[in-house]
């Protein structure tokens, strides 16, 4: 099952390489594509309606709308990247504060590689190889984190 | 030439209704719709393409996207009122930053007054009837601030 | 597939309880405990461990550390809800801003309710009927909305 | 019909750049004038009482009371573009949240661009031929968002 | 010397009030009147070019831009009181945040008890009699706070 | 009459530079030093009760307790400047924020130049040629932003 | 070995019963005085340099400078309670933010509980009998917490 | 009595270092640990439990969880030092907001220097000795502040 990332624009690329790196690690399938919520939003629409990735994730800064716009065209998890810029509180807030009813799942500011984490923990879900991949995973970095790797 | 207002939510018809009051003064053509920019963004699609108004005022609260939603769909100029909630930043910068190329104009917060104000200024550019009503109004207003009448 | 609902605090459980009328109208089987991060760190460690739910919900107000402390004990999807206070960015910020290598899927401020769709919306990956009941609910939200039901 | 761009201070110049770039695309008439509010009042005054202008921009950093000075003396449109400096809530709040009965228009920090297009967008309100000019530069930017230009 | 007290708005009286029981314990001249910098800015001139007052007290919410136009009509000290409102730290950062060139000395939020202190403490820099008062005041308020009087 | 100007760290030093500038334009009298609320609050107290400046200045970043130290020990103006840092909040709050009774004059972050302004608008209260050498220094300035000399 | 509080106002006794209801428990001796940073500092210097307390709580609202201010008369711990009001990031920051050489423990907004749990758990650093009344305290919370007392 | 510094992150040994040069000049004894509240938190609970520091000083940025985490896990005084990053309210208020019960020690974003001064403080509280070498290092941070060494 695949995970589709899109992007508000070329320069959130290196957020998406967080994710890509992940994503390459975990041999899961994905797809990137750049589509703006208001440049483009027939695109997104598109892109998403049209779409059989079993998770989106959205990566935008500014008044980042695109994970939003991308909840409003499915029932599929979304997940959120606030990139950073001058203010970094309006790409967190504009993703958090999302209205009842169309959720999205916000991770840290320029978290990309959350972002593809917390994807595959959704895909894992009634994945028991992909769930043994995470675990081994998370012992990798733990061992990395304590000095032994 | 009409003013179409948005509120993304019924919750929101306080502050179109102040709206509402500046433009009955000016007998300025109005209509109001209920649509949102994650509930129903297809609603919002079709009530902005298929629309004679020659401005449009979102009002929205949180990750008010509602304003930047129409903005997306029409090259008129797009009005966004930020509604105040539990910590009113969210709504202000959601509306104020949006990305080059798709401009919103933000007035401030839960300031429906101001937007149809601004709406009407918009249309009085090229119209001197309505430019001569604003200076009355803005006249009036001085008098009022100043205990004249 | 069970969704387990942490809470911080008693006083948490108004925010629960959104999240439960949503869980509720969809049939999905779920428990509610309460554990604290800072008082009862074991108990939030052996509840994690020893639970066949496919997805966890952390309702933490203030340093709402909990959602971070979940995940830290299992590698399945954990969202977080930031819970209303004087501050409001202490909740959001503590739980958006994970470090890398553990995710948390952060929701709005006191949003239960978008919690446990996005929980549902999670286990509906692989479950096309799960699937189909969220399109009729959000096809429920739609006409609501428009006034229409 | 012409657009008066005016800035605070010569520093807030490569913003008025931004807007230049887009007015010259579209062959709208505008004049750029330095004026501050705080050191020369009387020159703002001056400009926008005697100006046969469409539509006046305002940009301006810190307690950026530039674009409400011209929105004091005129009822044409006024825009204002909050200039980033070591806070950028500060000119975004200055501009943003104008008392009731006077409004400014305000766009995005340090957003020249969307500011000269939203003005391009009021005088277009009854200009068809502004307006399909628009809509081919809106075109245009879809299409190199998308990468086909 | 006289003290001249400028309102915003008829509703930051209640803050004007807290200066004038400071003013009225010090039998220090003074003038109150309402002027908006952005509904009345002739009015503010006037006021400010045509007065013997020794210090100018703005008092302001949101965009505050009162005590900036009061300064920029005069070289006499200004000082400014930012009122609350929904977000507070709009009129605080409007006042402060002054240019180069033109201060305006901001005391805190609501403070008008403080903006009066001040002015007096001004008005006292080459007057004995005043500074006397203001020593005996700073004595009684010492001795309440230690529960001697 | 003398300007006194104090510090709260060596490292304040640019922005004292800022203040000094006008303070040599103007011919008028000033001391600095330095002297921190934290680490010598005596040398603080001594140099405030021994003083016989008619205005002090008082410059800090962080929790910056200088000014409203200095104002604790007299009850002549005090001007106190944030300096900027990581928060920039912190020091204008900090400074700001003074409770009742004991006021501080802030000026904007950083802004040395403005407190030597002030300054020496509160030493003009009662001084015709100070006030016309300050009328001269508007003139020039005001010329400057014109682009007139 | 005694715990002193020092309280910046008599408004903020609220704060300190919260830090009552702890020591009492803990039948921890202490006294409360009301001194304030910026209206009484001279009381403030003698309460901390003639005490044989052995630990200092400062309560303080605003511009909280007072137990930056107890801080800088003492070597002794100092735990610093900001106390909420109109912005809270005031009170917090002025505490927080201390400069290097003059540490401040904060504690959480109103956490007169905590300021005297960590006073006590200073205490008790060489005291086995507070540290055993800690840890039965703490279970005791535990249990609470569980709903199993 | 040893003090025990943990960091979160490789990345915030920087902050550690002001740390150990102050330890290291009051010959106090301490270790350094790197353990993640995230990915190592059974080490961050193993090297707490069996562990006789009498302090324990927690180093981290971002949701800065370490502190609270540390805390949870002993009745010891905890100091938490928040790490500067793109947004530091987040690791401020991530440490200073700790629920009722479980108190943190906060000090100043990257105040290593006062994380180790106010651990030496709290093991001072029973030792003379430490006493009078804080009372001689602030005695020589006074004349290093005045310039008389």
């Amino acid at each position: 099952m695949k995970i589709q990332l899109i992007l508000g624009s070329k320069s959130d690329m290196p957020i998406a390489e967080k994710a890509k790196t992940i994503l390459d690690q975990f041999s899961v399938d994905y797809d990137i594509a750049i589509a703006s919520a208001h440049r483009t939003p027939d695109v997104v629409k598109d892109l998403v309606e049209h779409n059989d990735a079993g998770v989106f994730i959205g990566i935008a800064g500014l008044a980042a709308a695109l994970p939003g716009a991308i909840a409003s065209h499915t029932i599929k998890p979304v997940i959120g990247v606030p990139v950073s810029g001058k203010i970094n509180l309006d790409s967190i807030l504009s993703i958090v504060q999302m209205p009842p009813g169309i959720p999205v799942a916000a991770v840290g500011l320029d978290r990309g590689d959350n972002a593809a984490l917390l994807a595959i923990e959704i895909l894992s879900v009634k994945d028991k190889k992909l769930q043994e991949e995470l675990k081994i995973y998370r012992e990798q970095m733990r061992k990395k984190a304590l000095g032994q790797s």
